[in-house]
């Protein structure tokens, strides 16, 4: 089967994004931003580096690719509306890969009407995705990194080192309660676009997305805002089944594990009532976790952790792709 | 050094691109495409499938991915803008690898004032980049393959076969008067961008860039127009030091080789006196090679090949990735 089959494959039947002009089948693909602006990211997943054939069947490495990617958009408070796939293929069982892979990520592509406007598959020695990503967002409604101030409050969705447990189960083939829920967080992360998209009705909103562990994506907040963050030990919110795992593996989860692609920011203290709505309108969990206190510190750009009734600067070791 | 030094040492100083509204350092990049259309395309260039350490220097892996790339947006008649760097890069000299690669990226992307606007970078066991280009066109001006009518001349651009013929020498180690050009042409293709450009001032023209061939970009436009093509070997355009290799390698590099990236397209015949003076204004050899011929043959979508007296269907047997 030639690269041209596998095209046909996968091209989508129809469309559904209405700004879509031309989508797969010619040298590029071509869309109307209209009055919006449009938000590109793009995210690369490799085999043996960011999952192995345990830990990930092909359908997962579709949608979790795509996911990964797409949380980027949310952060940003983008609507996800375009995908491209570039894919390095080896040989082996070529076909039933590549439909699976596709089929993981048409499956989340699903949720918001995403289109698969174009890629490229080519053959390697080791399965590899890129996945680039569009999304709109209306003009000056951007939640950037460099939006913190200072008493803002700090805030996280969902629960942290969800992904990192669900990891550690396929890797030792260990059981707990509710094990089927970790290993679900690790292969089908679900982004928080909904609730991201409706924190654009707030004036002034810094959001990341725990990609890799939430010390480095709250240092990324604090240089960005050149401000200092504080958060509380005691507020970071874990599920319930978490402490069945070894506790230091779940310390180490928790702020430096990344994967579960929440969102952490920070939003005005009179916004925070605001913010605890559209938690609640969009079923995700929110939590404040901390606040922005530039009197901690001569230097700024820090993040400290309140534990007990001591507070210590955190060091910033999260995971790193070439570590 | 991790992932974040490397970014630092590639990340622009400053950007050209007006509608660029964020570049590098968020999740994602932002643009405004003001009342234009955006096209966006991608591809993807891997170690030993696509180039080996003996047939390109890092900084020609890096100058040819995205002049690849940006054919593409050429062949849609976009004027290119942006850019987004994926790359898996194996621990071997990393550091000097990936300034080389950005180097000659930054170098071609400097003849059209690209910005580099975001990217991500991975560990892997093979090096391979995936390369995303943004452009913009102005509204119904896209180039598309479905445009080609009866009647309409052929034309490409340029030479074809030069690529191969540079590949050859760098892999068989032989020399041939002008073995620099050849050379030049496979690690530094030069898309026409330009006289792409130029020509959506036509109502109506067909474009497809020659990666593949030019058989089968000319399969891809007789089947998207719904026509039948002809074209005559004797006009086909050759470098004249092409005859010093081998004349069944010669054939099959003009016909299949690809990698040239010029362009081959259709204009309605009136319009071939204003599609030579574009050529001449922005220093683009062109060459008329044949027409839309739909009695040709009972079914459509088809290319033909005028050799001394005969014509003959030619063979879709392009270069396709798995072969």
């Amino acid at each position: 089967m030639n690269e041209f089959d596998l095209i046909n494959k996968i091209k989508p039947k129809y469309y559904k994004q209405p700004t879509l002009i031309k989508g797969i089948g010619d040298d590029g693909a071509v869309f109307n931003s209209q009055c919006k602006q449009t938000v590109i990211a793009v995210d690369t997943f490799v085999e043996n580096i960011h999952f192995t054939e345990e830990t990930m069947s092909m359908f997962h490495v579709g949608y979790r690719s795509l996911a990964a990617a797409v949380s980027d958009l949310a952060a940003m408070g983008a609507m996800p509306a375009f995908y491209l796939a570039s894919v390095i293929l080896p040989t082996r069982d070529r076909s039933v890969v590549y439909e699976s892979i596709f089929r993981g990520m048409d499956t989340f592509a699903a949720k918001y009407k995403m289109d698969l406007i174009g890629g490229d598959t080519v053959s390697g020695s080791v399965l590899a995705l890129s996945i680039t990503v569009i999304g709109y967002v209306e003009k000056n409604k951007i939640h950037y990194r460099h939006h913190a101030k200072n008493h803002d409050i700090v805030f996280v969705t969902g629960t942290l080192g969800d992904s990192q447990a669900g990891l550690y189960l396929l890797q030792n083939k260990k059981t707990v309660s509710n094990g089927h829920y970790f290993i679900k967080r690790h292969q089908q992360p679900e982004p928080r676009v909904n609730f991201a998209q409706q924190l654009t009705d707030l004036k002034r909103v810094s959001l990341n997305d725990i990609s890799d562990g939430i010390v480095n994506e709250l240092y990324e907040i604090a240089e960005a805002s050149k401000v200092n963050l504080l958060i509380d030990e005691s507020l970071i919110p874990k599920h319930k089944d978490l402490m069945e795992f070894p506790k230091n593996l779940v310390n180490e989860w928790i702020y430096y594990g990344g994967e579960d692609f929440e969102l952490v920011g920070t939003v005005p203290a009179k916004d925070w009532k605001q913010v605890k709505l559209i938690a609640s309108q969009t079923n995700t969990p929110v939590t404040k976790i901390g606040s922005v206190n530039n009197t901690l510190h001569k230097s700024i750009g820090k993040v400290f952790l309140k534990k007990d009734d001591s507070i210590n600067l955190l060091n910033r070791s999260g995971y790193i792709h070439f570590e």
